[in-house]
C-alpha cells in the first residue's frame, strides 16, 4: 500500500499568518483614514484583542470594533474594513515558494496525500482551490467536520480511516508542535515539524519520551526525509 | 532518459477562448451602459474586427474602439473597458477541470514537462503563475523569445535543445492541428491533438501521410496514451 502524507494547511503549505496580518493592518488603516476616531495603533491593538476573544474564524470582528469605538456599529466602516481585508488577503495568498514543487515530488514518489486541518471546511477548501492545490489531496479532513480539533486523537483516527491506512504507514507534517506533532503521536503516527524555532524544552521532550518527531526548517527539506 | 511532454497553453491547459470572450463582452456592455453611443452588438462586432486586424496581444483595442466610434479617444471609457476586461478575465481564469490532475499523473509517471506556446512570454508566464501550474514545467518556450511561431520548426528545435531530448523521445500536446501537430511533425515529433472536431480532411491527411498524430476529446484522456 502506498504511504500517506498528511499535511496541515495554515503556515505549513502557505503563509497564512503573514497575509492575515497584512490584510488586517490594511483594513484598519483605511478605517482610520475614513473616520474611525482613534489612532492606527489603538485600533489595531483593539482588533487583535477582539480576535483573541472571538477567535479568528468569527466573521464580525469589524462590527465589534466599530461598536466598541463609536458606541454603535458603522456599516460603511465595517464594509470598508471587510472589503479591504478580503482584497488584500486574496492578493497576498500564495503557497510557500517550494510547496508545489514538494507536492509534485511526493506524488512522483508514489505517496498519497491528504489534509488534516483545524478550521472551517469551506474556508480551508477555498484556500486550496484558489491556489489550485486541491487536486494533490485525496481527502480534506477538518475539525469542523469531525467535531474534534488536533491534537485530539479522534481527528487523526478519522483521517486514517478515510485514507484507509495505518498510523505507521503514514506521517503528519505541520508547523505546530502540540497540535500537529503531539496530536499525531496520540495515535502513534510519526510526524515532521516544520519550523525554525523549537524550544530546548521540546527538543528534550522528544528525546526523553523517544517521540517519533523530526524537525526541519522549511517545507523544501521534506525531500530529504521522504 | 525520461521522456518529455510538451504542452501548448491556450485552450489546451486552460479555456482561454471562453474567458477572453466573456471578459470582452462584459467590458463592452459596461462601456455601452456608460455612454458609448452604439448598441452592444455593434460595439462587440467592431471590437472583434479590431482584434482581427491588430491581433489579440495588441494592448490598445479599446482606445481604437472609442476613436472609431467617437472620432477621438475617451480615456474614461477606455479605462472602464480595460479594468472590466481584466477583472472578469482574472475572475474566470481556471485550468480545465482535469488539467492539474493530469499534470500530477504525468509527473508521477516520471515524465519531464515543458511548454511551447505562441505568445508573449510574460503574459504566458502570468497565466501559469496565477494558476500555480508553473512548477510542473522545466522550461517555457515562447514564440516571442525564439522569434518564430509554431508550426515553424525552429521553435520546436529550440525546445528540444533546451530540454536536452530528441524528437522521438518527446511528444507535443495541443489543440490546433496545423500549429501544434503539423508543427511537431516538422521535426518528426509525435503529437496528440485535443479537440472534439477534427475534419474528415484532416483525418484523411493523417492516414494518407501516416502522420504520428493521435486525437483525443479532452485532456483527461491523456492518461490512456501516456
Amino acid at each position: 500500500m502506498e504511504k500517506v502524507v498528511f499535511f496541515d494547511i495554515d503556515d505549513t503549505l502557505l503563509d497564512t499568518s503573514t497575509f492575515a496580518e497584512s490584510a488586517r493592518k490594511s483594513a484598519i488603516q483605511l478605517m482610520v483614514d475614513n473616520g474611525l476616531p482613534i489612532s492606527f495603533d489603538e485600533a489595531y491593538t483593539l482588533l487583535k484583542e477582539i480576535i483573541g476573544q472571538k477567535g479568528s474564524n468569527y466573521d464580525k470582528h469589524f462590527d465589534v470594533l466599530t461598536k466598541k469605538v463609536l458606541g454603535k456599529e458603522d456599516p460603511m466602516l465595517i464594509a470598508l474594513g471587510m472589503i479591504t481585508y478580503h482584497n488584500v488577503k486574496f492578493a497576498l495568498l500564495r503557497p510557500f515558494s517550494k510547496t508545489t514543487e514538494i507536492l509534485i515530488y511526493l506524488k512522483s514518489k508514489g505517496y498519497r496525500l491528504a489534509v488534516i486541518s483545524n478550521g472551517l471546511t469551506i474556508k480551508q477548501c477555498e484556500k486550496l482551490v484558489r491556489l489550485n492545490l486541491h487536486n494533490f489531496f485525496d481527502e480534506i479532513i477538518t475539525s469542523e467536520e469531525v467535531g474534534f480539533e488536533k491534537p485530539n486523537k479522534y481527528i487523526f483516527e478519522e483521517a486514517l480511516k478515510r485514507m484507509n491506512c495505518t498510523a505507521e504507514n503514514s506521517i503528519m507534517i505541520g508547523n505546530k508542535f502540540e497540535t500537529d506533532c503531539i496530536g499525531a503521536t496520540n495515535v502513534k503516527m510519526p510526524s515532521i515539524l516544520i519550523g525554525r524555532k523549537i524550544t530546548p524544552e521540546k527538543a528534550q521532550r522528544i528525546k526523553d519520551e523517544k517521540l517519533d518527531i523530526k524537525v526541519i526548517e522549511n517545507i523544501e527539506q521534506l525531500n530529504k526525509l521522504l
